[in-house]
């Protein structure tokens, strides 16, 4: 059986501390910052998680926060993601997924609001022109839709286009189901093969890409399996049985509850189309204050409604 | 804890067999079709179900069936559907659900493909035009959407259209993962108040609309609380272990497991999205066949995609 | 030939301003403000449009106005709404047009964010409870899509919600390019029978509903005919020369242009599925302020991504 | 002004048939097939296509063709793109336009239900493994949602797949509103620029790309200046009047009926959605047997709604 997570802050919590790993927590209001360095291979390799910076902003509920919570979020992720990125040339934003299955669909979601400037800098109204950056965006879809690795795609797309830097943008499987949209992850490990809600993706770094690759991820399922195992998990401890003597009992059950010819199982809220929608939002405000960081806000909430 | 399930056949398979219930099944192929008939109060009383009949139509995999057994499918429910419908007189199809909710969108998503031609009966072409059956169809939303109570709605357009008869899709909860997509249940006994698969519906019953109402409903989700639950009584029996001595203990560790103020979650194949499109459309191809039971089925074909 | 027109402003432009008829103009900034009023019978008659209030709200491009512009635009759609509602009771909001066809989704997608109140007035915060509204809202479908007129579905849904008023939305044609999505229509008239984009509805108005109709239509669309048509009118002006003289010719000519065996061809801007979500939310904007005009605008905002 | 068509059926019609131009026409029932072979540069230079093959697959109203007539198109397109495809190699399909404009999202559209099958080749039942061809799909999307110019990604991504040929799906703008939705165009030619519905197309050719391009087009809009232009030519015509001496006045005229600030104005039917969505199949059924050539047409449509 394989529990998986996509987030880092999980992995931390099941392994505990190990060192190598720097963290540090901000909170204010309802928002909690975390950042976590993996800075040494050893670490890394506790935490099955690869080197790196990974930045969590956490919220009690992405989906109903407030409009001024949800502002200060995008701004949240706008200061992450400046930390990370490369101060000059273009940019690349991917958006993983697969658009026809809900929860997976964030990815090509965030891109319906993102400020896409790299063909029009020339064109555009002098007061800004000097300020845009470049940014490209595309939504490769899946391998069972297209037929095609999305990082053979994608690393197509950046020979010829030649950004400074990716930003991928995914929906991640958690394992808690209180993680389900109160966590965005933004990390500079870039998307590791096999992770996401849908199709297992391909790895995305800047090993395979030759550009640095950033990473926003934000859990909205968890597999249906982890449900029925937390469950069991809780019972043994709370009648202090040892569970591992009960193991191949164990395996068999969850055999029963979760495999039943469908497919994986995947547990979401009612309103997860909804929820998607909002994050997606949320994301995109975010990505654009970070990308067009010389521009005022309300110089972005004009040009995202308005042609240039 | 509740454990809602929308399906008779679980009601049976829970309860047992009481008196006053007539079962019969039919096996073909990979198709069962069972019939079951709640002819006494006490029956209804034991199950906790509205006497009358109750046929569900069984497939291991309704969303991958090959196209064979899909038509066989459609012809199954059109059959059982012609032993309930009133010989003659207009019809009104009642999409129940939220079209903006991937498993709930069902019974609106139905209506795409189902012959509407009550407006046109006159206007037909003459080779038809007397063997065409009246059908008309809405979609009404959910209360949530709309302010309106699904049944208030539905009583006021039966009070000016007066069809014979209310035929009302719906999208099911059960309460196992294996009858997720595997099953089609036709009832004579309407809408219950509290099923479905969002908000809980109101009831739309002949009691309450004033002309018969069957209800054709196929399970798409089961709630979580229900995976955790089945997967701590089958770890039970198989430690031979007595359930009701730690009720207590299990009901706590349920509700950590399910309760994490998101509302309420489900459990769903990951595919869900295209598994909807494609149950719909067996349900309107049987519909159809039943409802215009005049033509054959090259003619309801040729409708489907044609002017009239 | 049939030159249809929506908009009272074009009927006044056409047929010049008999007695009867009332108008007062106000721009401020780029927002031009119309408000006619047709007094008399013979008035009506004279300008083939029933008596009664019109108010128009004109802008160069809705589609691409900037915030600070919608948001106004939305502020007068609100005033202009609140001089012809009853001052209290419920209010239920119809969104005419069929929800698949691009231009004439408008009504549909309005509801997408207007307030929803009429079942949770009861269950809401106590600090706003006492102030807010209740509004519910329906999108019934076109005759050819449900097989029921929608001023039957409409009359049936009224007798059983008892609204105070019906508020209709619309899609409308213009008889020139130059009006599309440039315009909001406000009067009191209701919705005339043979009105709209897609299939000419039937009349919504409170001869047949027995409660006051505030009809808003937005002109998305304009026929090819009419294109066609103006060609030759401007031409013929142009070249001093007599149209009624070549009637026949132009008739016949036209016939050749634009009916083709398609069905009716209309004209819309290439951006027409942005442009209809873009007008949608000015509108939807408009109506929470002039719906709930006892909360704040920052109330409303908040309640409308918020969950009460 | 420029009247733009993408059809060479009607250069041919607009031009006459110039030396270096070869045709045949077949006929059965009520499609017709027509074959374009400009084989000279002369001719090309004449008619201002580049040299090569078109096809043509005509029928009254592709909308609204009987099943039967739907299927036997599916099967000429099939023939004609065989007659241009390489015997082997790994294709890719690319849907050019915009998805989220309506007559623009053909191409995108055709890939929903096109088979995807070079990922599975090795994974698939022995029974039809040797006999799949494999099958890998994109939806670049266009400029202005991408920032990328489609030939930019195509590039790319044919660098990293390399497939034998590249075959291209577009909506077209015609000449005349008689050609929306009437004709299938093949073409060996691949994408010229400026082609196409929405944004005006980079070129996608055998030269940019490297590989061959086979075209699949069909004419969805008429613009409007073309409509407005045709009237006018017509009258003239009728007049026995010189349309030369009048250019000036003409010029003046279309320029105020159709430039009027909202960007290019398109005719399409009033149903055009539903249209797209019919066409679309059409063409991924003629697509699925030209590609799948050793499959037959049962396997092909149980493989369509089946997984592999």
């Amino acid at each position: 059986m394989q529990f998986r997570t996509d987030l880092a802050m999980e992995s931390r919590d099941w392994a505990g501390k190990p060192s190598g790993v720097m963290t540090r927590t901000r909170v204010h209001g309802t928002i909690e910052e975390t950042f976590v360095c993996i800075e040494t291979e050893e670490a890394a390799k506790a935490l099955e998680k690869p080197a790196g910076a990974y930045m969590t902003i956490s919220h009690p509920d992405l989906y109903r926060a407030e409009t001024r919570d949800r502002m200060e979020l995008s701004r949240c992720l706008a200061k992450a993601l400046k930390t990370l990125l490369p101060q000059d040339g273009d940019l690349l934003v991917v958006g993983l997924g697969n658009r026809h299955m809900t929860a997976d669909a964030l990815g090509s979601r965030v891109l319906e609001s993102l400020l896409i400037t790299r063909h029009i800098k020339d064109a555009a109204r002098d007061e800004i022109k000097d300020r845009l950056r470049g940014v490209c965006a595309v939504a490769p879809g899946v391998l069972g839709i297209t037929g095609m690795e999305t990082a053979e795609m994608v690393h197509g797309i950046v020979e010829h286009v030649r950004p400074a830097a990716v930003i991928a943008i995914d929906a991640l499987a958690a394992r808690e189901c209180s993680r389900i949209c109160t966590t965005i992850q933004v990390t500079d490990t870039g998307i590791r093969p096999g992770s996401g809600v849908g199709n297992h993706r391909a790895g995305l770094t800047k090993d395979t890409l030759g550009v640095p690759v950033i990473a926003i991820g934000v859990p909205l399922v968890v597999y249906a399996s982890v449900i029925a195992r937390d469950a069991l998990s809780l019972l043994f401890h709370d009648m202090d049985m040892d569970e591992d003597a009960h193991a191949q009992a164990i395996d068999a059950l969850l055999d029963k509850v979760s495999r039943q010819g469908l497919g994986e199982l995947v547990v979401t809220p009612r309103e997860v189309d909804e929820m998607v929608g909002r994050v997606a939002r949320i994301l995109s405000d975010g990505l654009n204050m970070a990308l067009q960081s010389r521009l005022s806000e309300e110089e972005i909430l004009s040009l995202s409604h308005d042609s240039l």
